[in-house]
């Protein structure tokens, strides 16, 4: 019988100063999965290793970390104009050991594996080979901005970054605003956090008065808060203009 | 000092014969807030006291259920064309205990509130009242949907219900499939389970060979699945049109 593929979801403090235990964030099936599995696909094996001590100390692990098999994913490939680009590729041979019945997880930085990384090129090649793939409960970003946000939760996108050019920009939020306004779909992006002051400011320039932008920072974490307001309202509070600073955020308009 | 809005989610086996234990999919911060909580918004009082009985079993409760507040939200409004529509309402009467410092859970059916449910106008409420708002992990079946499907995940919507006449049924998805494939966006959407096998009659019927279609039923529980092929494929197994039978299903087209 093969082995199953596992998502295995992680926090969202990664590369934060201070982490906080990871039962906080991640439920127990997910814990002793993650404490079971012996084999691992990943974009970093380092960080996947510091994940795995976290576990070890919620639910102890079956086998010593030193002893864990982890492959790396192929890094990143940034494709012009689209920041998080990843071609796809075979990963069929990452799987190999599934075919022989050992369970594998799939692991990402931080957040749900194969939602805004590369991993989904993994899980469609476990498809292929008919594997079962069990996905985790633990922390998406993009669902709790938008449940945070108030904005219309019964249909919306994720659409990634924004372009980086100006004129571009603009015409972009115009487009997204659109989709939210006459469409009633609400739009989620994010942007390289040490330029959220200035796609906010882009925002506060370019959409209507009356539509609705919300701002999340820190979700999960200790200090993480969410502003939900008009853009009306955010242009008169001079203090909301720095509200996400230079932490990760996600963005939402809506109507 | 105002009192918070807590998004609690619930697990996905509202309504289900067998019910795992609550901390397999919600982790411990998630029940020990609810746990503490006093006052509660939902969308059905009976369901949130059943959720409570099985916080308790993981965490004791604060106070007997007997002794919490839940008020209700107002019913779904089934706007035409549109299951899921709901319209939006003044949620701030729901929200007074706050401005006197209590917290407030506000919880849906299944799985995380404000997302494909009515909650969202008690989150803005929230917003308005200057209350902050707090979302905390739990099960998000189109995220978990999304990366189990193998699509991409770096750009995606999630757009409900398609129409039910067949010709107009035809037409939506021949759009969303336009968006999947030319533009790059995954597209997720749900069904009336009992319509799941005429979705999928009409989903591979209508859409091209070469397009990818994944469909999750059973989320989180035993005896959940996946699967995800081309519409070729899915077309020359005949066992894979009852694949989801009636259960509740998320359906998901992609490249």
């Amino acid at each position: 019988m093969s082995g199953r593929l596992y998502l295995v979801p992680t926090p969202l403090d990664h590369g934060c100063a201070v982490q906080s235990p990871l039962d906080d964030v991640l439920p127990l099936r997910t814990l002793r999965v993650a404490a079971a599995l012996t084999h691992w696909i990943s974009e970093n094996a380092k960080s996947t290793r510091a994940f795995l001590k976290r576990v070890d100390a919620c639910v102890p692990l079956a086998q010593p970390i030193q002893a864990l098999h982890i492959s790396e994913l192929p890094r990143a490939v940034h494709k012009k104009g689209d920041h998080a680009g990843v071609a796809p590729f075979d990963a069929r041979p990452l799987l190999a050991p599934a075919l022989q019945g050992t369970d594998i997880g799939l692991i990402s930085e931080a957040g749900m594996p194969a939602v805004a990384d590369p991993g989904s090129s993994v899980v469609r090649a476990a498809h292929a080979l008919g594997l079962e793939v069990v996905p985790l409960v633990g922390p998406v970003s993009p669902l709790l901005a938008l449940a945070a946000s108030g904005l219309g939760g019964q249909h919306f996108a994720f659409v990634g970054y924004l372009p980086q050019a100006s004129e571009a920009r603009a015409r972009r939020i115009h487009e997204l605003e659109a989709r939210a306004l006459r469409g009633g779909q609400t739009q989620l992006f994010i942007e390289t956090p040490y330029r959220n002051a200035a796609l906010l400011r882009a925002l506060l320039q370019t959409l209507q008065p009356g539509t609705r932008l919300a701002v999340s920072h820190g979700l999960t974490l200790d200090g993480g808060a969410t502003r939900s307001a008009t853009v009306r309202d955010w242009r008169t509070d001079a203090e909301a203009h720095a509200f996400a600073g230079d932490a990760p955020a996600i963005f939402a308009i809506g109507a």
